[in-house]
């Protein structure tokens, strides 16, 4: 790999070559997992090149083409499966630097893939009391590149499903790996193209999101008994259509008291909560219905003095991904999986389930909207042991109906719908003909007749030796 | 019934006793049903009072109260079901001049109940970008307390379900009907004892609305071979997460060419269609979306020049009870059911009923959020013969699962779920004890005995006789 030759190419590119930076530029949040802990702790790029403008982004892969150098795009690296990781060593292509906010108008951002999502509300909010639809837990450091293009909902998936829902992106402007790099602008039915596909086929150099009105979203903590009370009190919740809610999220005991120090005050031992974002002018409407429901608040944001809420994190940062990030800082051998509960089953589902797991499992749900239903996700904080033991975890899941998008794997379609995704494949095949963006990532490109059936991970032959 | 009296005791107050102003402000559109025209052509009030402020309408009720004068509340008399017409005579509260827009903040706008929808709607657009969530047809004349009062849902119901779900009303404040009238605020789980009870149980003189964002929506009519495909369609299009659209209304030939005049130029003779109104923002998605589908895009007002769109009506005013408007115009023999076709069967219920009353009835749906599911409402338009048929296209749709809320009917029962609501009829007892608000229109309070089930319409004993 000659990096010399490509250094000469790009000269006047900001480049990054001192090993520590190369290397923790090179990592994001795949040690959630202790299979890629295992598999990827060793993973590095040989540069870093933060490019300034899409015009740099055209020379740096033009240059890369040309010298057969892999590259592998990166935002913040707030991602879990090594999205970002370069698994064959070669660039790593740092989009962070590209953050500027373009364009607001009614419904709609315009803005670089590096701009942070808390940035963008931050200018949106400012402009016209608007935001963003969706965000992951993550969303003080997330860039939207990298959410668009690793992500697939969070926070606001109760009201917009998900990012692969057509409508939650307008607009990609994308550029080719290729020797003479073109500029594509993507909408509607082509999104998909480069959507959720990891940097596989196509750089990001802008985004066209849509926004919704912002409003001072207020945190609630409804305590319960037990784990199925809040549960079935979250899909109560979520189906009511005039109480307007960002995030419904049951999390089961002994989590919420044990994990959620800051919040612990507010908790009792063996408590499970729903976390709730409700706006404001639903506050009323969310205090009758709860009552109703026959559930305990335990902190109302808009009811807590500021000596309570001092030091407090958004709930948003007990949610999704971060409850299990919140987990694995007090006990290090915590994992997760995502599990789709599919509807009209879901309560039904998650209580075998967690009836069949009893000691190794903590529940926590995310309620969400998905193809025009109210259902739930789960995020399920798990006791790891074996490798082995949590595949067969995974198959008690996967035996009683509900898919598993295996957080344990660095592959599109293992993470995904174990499937081959014939746009994305047919669009790499047209976008990055010499395969070098993101390598081993999708297994439809490096191994046609892989058998997804097979219980085996797939294993990516260029993936970097551990030295 | 000494209207002299009251007019000494209510001196200062506007009046109005000209017999053909009264007659016309005792009406509303209930001669869109044969049925309630026969039964309801004749009434009329004694005297139209107009207050200026609740302080004038405190003195009226107060009056009235002791002189045992009956007081009909009426906003802007837009409903379908004689809600405002006073079967007893006595007093028309007129409403009307009440009509301040008070106070818009994020989400929330105050305002008197005379205020007329598209009248707030324009003051929360220049305010803050804002709009109401849900409003009929009768958008650019209804009032906002006569929608509250009489009303259920509309447009918007796609995305907030109806005015009986917790939060899509923030507060009311109503006046009791006593010698010392008493002013309450309601809010949370109380709204529901005045909310859709016609003014039964006290006069509503403020109003809290929740606000979302307002959007330069785009009226758009798919065009399709079949009632059945629209249908489909409109299901799924109702079911995109992503994609935020305002009305989605499926409409079967000959209806759209027939009776949609100024639209006929778009349109091919015995074409069914789907209105819909979406937001710029998903327009692309939108698009994509209804290709898919296999849709012909037969108008769409983002792409329709100035003199295309001359002249033509808003698809809000094809929708809803504006479609039964429309064929009324054309053909005065046309009347029209209220149905609910239940989650999850709703498209198969439909094409069931639609095939066993083929000649008859032409089909109209309104896709809706009903208690947390997708599903559609029907209008279906009915060439109309006799009462008993038109009780036997009924009696179908009741026994193949479809509920109707009946509106050949002039109480608040027969009308909605036929039973009695003991929440309404306890604060009639408590805000109205000598039964003079609207009488007439709850049956659990004017026939405790009256069986639901009977076959026979529920007839008023003191309803005026046609003279």
């Amino acid at each position: 790999m000659d990096i010399e030759a490509l250094k000469t190419e790009i000269d006047g590119i900001r480049i990054e070559e001192n090993p520590a930076v190369v290397k923790q530029k090179s990592r994001d949040f795949f040690w959630y997992s202790p299979v890629l802990k295992e598999q990827l702790d060793h993973i590095t790029a040989d540069i870093v090149v933060s490019p300034n403008d899409e015009a740099e982004v055209i020379r740096v892969l033009s240059a890369c083409c040309r010298l057969g150098i892999p590259v592998t795009p990166r935002g913040t690296g707030t991602g879990n499966y090594g999205q970002a990781m370069p698994l064959s060593g070669g660039v790593i292509l740092n989009l962070a630097e590209m953050s500027a906010v373009r364009e607001i108008a009614p419904g709609r951002v315009v803005c670089e893939p590096g701009a942070v999502l808390a940035q963008i509300d931050r200018a949106t909010r400012a402009h016209s009391g608007q935001e963003l639809r969706l965000s992951p837990s993550t969303y003080q450091t997330a860039s939207i590149g990298g959410f668009v293009a690793g992500g697939s909902g969070g926070i606001g998936s109760i009201r917009w499903g998900g990012l692969r829902d057509l409508g939650n992106i307008l607009r990609l402007r994308v550029v080719t790996m290729e020797e003479e790099p073109r500029v594509l602008e993507l909408t509607g039915e082509e999104l998909h193209k480069v959507t959720h596909a990891y940097g596989t086929n196509g750089i990001i150099t802008e985004v066209e999101m849509p926004l919704t009105a912002a409003y001072e979203w207020v945190d609630v903590i409804v305590g319960f008994e037990s784990f199925m009370d809040a549960a079935r009190y979250g899909n109560a919740l979520a189906r009511q259509d005039g109480i307007l809610t960002k995030l419904i999220s049951p999390i089961a005991a002994p989590a919420p008291f044990d994990y959620f120090k800051r919040h612990q005050k507010f908790l009792r031992e063996g408590q499970s909560v729903c976390l709730v974002m409700v706006a404001p002018q639903s506050l009323d409407a969310f205090r009758a219905f709860t009552e109703r429901a026959g559930g305990e608040v335990v902190f109302d944001a808009a009811d807590a003095g500021p000596e309570e809420t001092k030091g407090l994190p958004p709930v948003t940062e007990l949610s999704w991904n971060h409850t299990t990030l919140r987990a694995l800082r007090v006990d290090s051998a915590i994992t997760y999986l995502q599990v789709l509960y599919p509807f009209p089953n879901q309560i039904d589902l998650v209580a075998k389930i967690h009836a069949m797991i009893p000691d190794e499992m903590i529940g926590h749900l995310e309620f969400v909207r998905f193809d025009g239903d109210i259902t739930c996700f789960g995020l399920p904080m798990i006791r790891y042991s074996t490798a082995e033991r949590l595949e067969e975890i995974i198959r008690l899941h996967e035996e009683n109906g509900c898919p598993i998008f295996n957080p344990h794997r660095y592959t599109l379609e293992e993470g995904g719908m174990k499937q081959t995704d014939e746009v994305q494949l047919a669009f790499k095949r047209e976008a990055d003909p010499k395969g070098l963006l993101n390598p081993g990532k999708m297994i439809a490109w490096e191994n046609p007749d892989y058998d997804y059936r097979s219980d085996k991970p797939f294993l990516f032959p260029r993936l970097q030796r551990a030295s």
